[in-house]
């Protein structure tokens, strides 16, 4: 299911600066029995990203009911909501009156949801690093597009990436902790990365159970150190890695409960 | 005039991956009395941006052709040609079977295009540095768009773009050259930038009237030192700089010798 401007149509305007320039930002979500999940943390990150490019959001109450709309006939499925900034003559200057374009497209919920355990691959494409675009959740995604293209084996199940400076980021698709020394460790999206719903939660979670957090920039040797190495998002939950290069972990305990926990 | 795939439409497919993603790369050129300029050049650095992102480049001839039925109506114009990797399922990792999508939009000869000395802005923002994307003219182009809504002044043509080591890399919209000692000096677009066939053009025009040329990374001091600072692109041709903050050009010999060769 499409649907562009609150009408079912797979068509969008060739003119659209998402189209002409990624200028737009986007999030992906589970709908559970027809309610979205975290509608409201989703929102306010959505709505964040838009003013930090300038993009006046849409309502939340507009999207969510396009989002209900969209999910109507299938009730369990995977949402993107996407908004550009609309239409617009050629430049890089938004025109001051640009309609922003709001696109929700459903997709059935995949497979691979379902694993719990899974194998990653360091990615040999470095992060650049630009504090004027991390952690927003932006259209720019050709980095993340040829960091999956690396590795084909289906076995692997996310690639992890590197900044420019050896720091570790997050995986292409997720975000990325580590549990060591009974604390959590999370890297620094200062520079470079997406900022996400699970991410937040999973630091909500420490801040409940009385884990202490550290948000700081570390590199492959660190986390390969690390007690459990995991990967977050709204649609897979919470993955841990049990092998990534010559490093590998058994099924752990605090991965398990935060899990249990997310759910 | 818009042309998607050969046909007179202004949608494309919402799920389009130049959309979702950004996963395309474009050309802007002008066509005069129906003839695309420098089509050749064009075609060539469409097809090696396409290759260094694993888009299977439309051919020659059948953009060609597009192009042509784009400009029937209007013979002066500028053409922008986009093409993405197509449309595709969520998710990074392309589907091998994906069909390139093919844009063609026209629109009118700009009116800047008359100018010949411009006033520049140095744009706060700084570009990225991404070796495996720099010189490709590809659709991530937020950072481009976040410079340009820097100014408003209608009397600032274009802004300059440094890099985050403090290398000068282009204008938003064009590519930069100096002239100093009577030799060329031009960017190095290793990490960042976009490269551009009228840079080409300059390159040769240095090549055949035997003017050393530098291609190397200098700082905003060096620039303000040169004798001629320039800027060029397919729809301008060339702007000369004649104020850039506190530093200011008289007309120049060289760019009025290099912009009458250019035409």
């Amino acid at each position: 299911m499409v649907l562009v401007n609150g009408i079912f149509t797979d068509s969008v305007k060739a003119n659209d600066r998402g189209l002409m320039y990624g200028d737009g930002v986007f999030r992906t979500l589970r709908v559970e029995r027809g309610v979205p999940r975290y509608w409201d943390r989703h929102y306010l990150k959505l709505n964040s990203d838009c003013a930090a490019l300038g993009i006046t959001c849409p309502s939340a109450a507009l999207l969510e009911n396009e989002l209900n709309l969209a999910a109507e006939k299938t009730p369990d499925c995977v949402a993107k909501i996407v908004v550009t900034r609309g239409p617009g003559e050629r430049g890089f200057l938004p025109e001051a009156a640009a309609e922003p374009t709001r696109i929700i497209l459903t997709s059935p919920m995949p497979d691979r949801v379902k694993h719990d355990e899974i194998r990653a691959y360091l990615c040999k494409l470095r992060l650049s690093r630009q504090p004027a675009l991390a952690g927003i959740k932006h259209l720019n995604r050709l980095e993340n597009i040829l960091a999956r293209m690396e590795w084909r084996d289906p076995d692997i199940a996310e690639g992890i990436l590197l900044d420019a400076e050896g720091n570790v980021i997050e995986g292409t698709m997720s975000s990325l902790f580590l549990y060591r020394e009974r604390g959590l460790v999370a890297p620094d999206l200062s520079f470079c990365g997406v900022g996400g719903v699970q991410r937040e939660r999973v630091l909500e979670y420490a801040r409940e159970k009385g884990i202490p957090v550290e948000i700081k920039p570390f590199g492959i040797d660190f986390l390969k150190q690390a007690d459990e190495v995991f990967l977050v998002n709204s649609v897979i939950g919470l993955w841990q890695i049990v092998s990534l290069e010559n490093a590998s972990w058994q099924k752990g305990a605090f991965c398990e409960a935060l899990r249990n926990w997310l759910q």
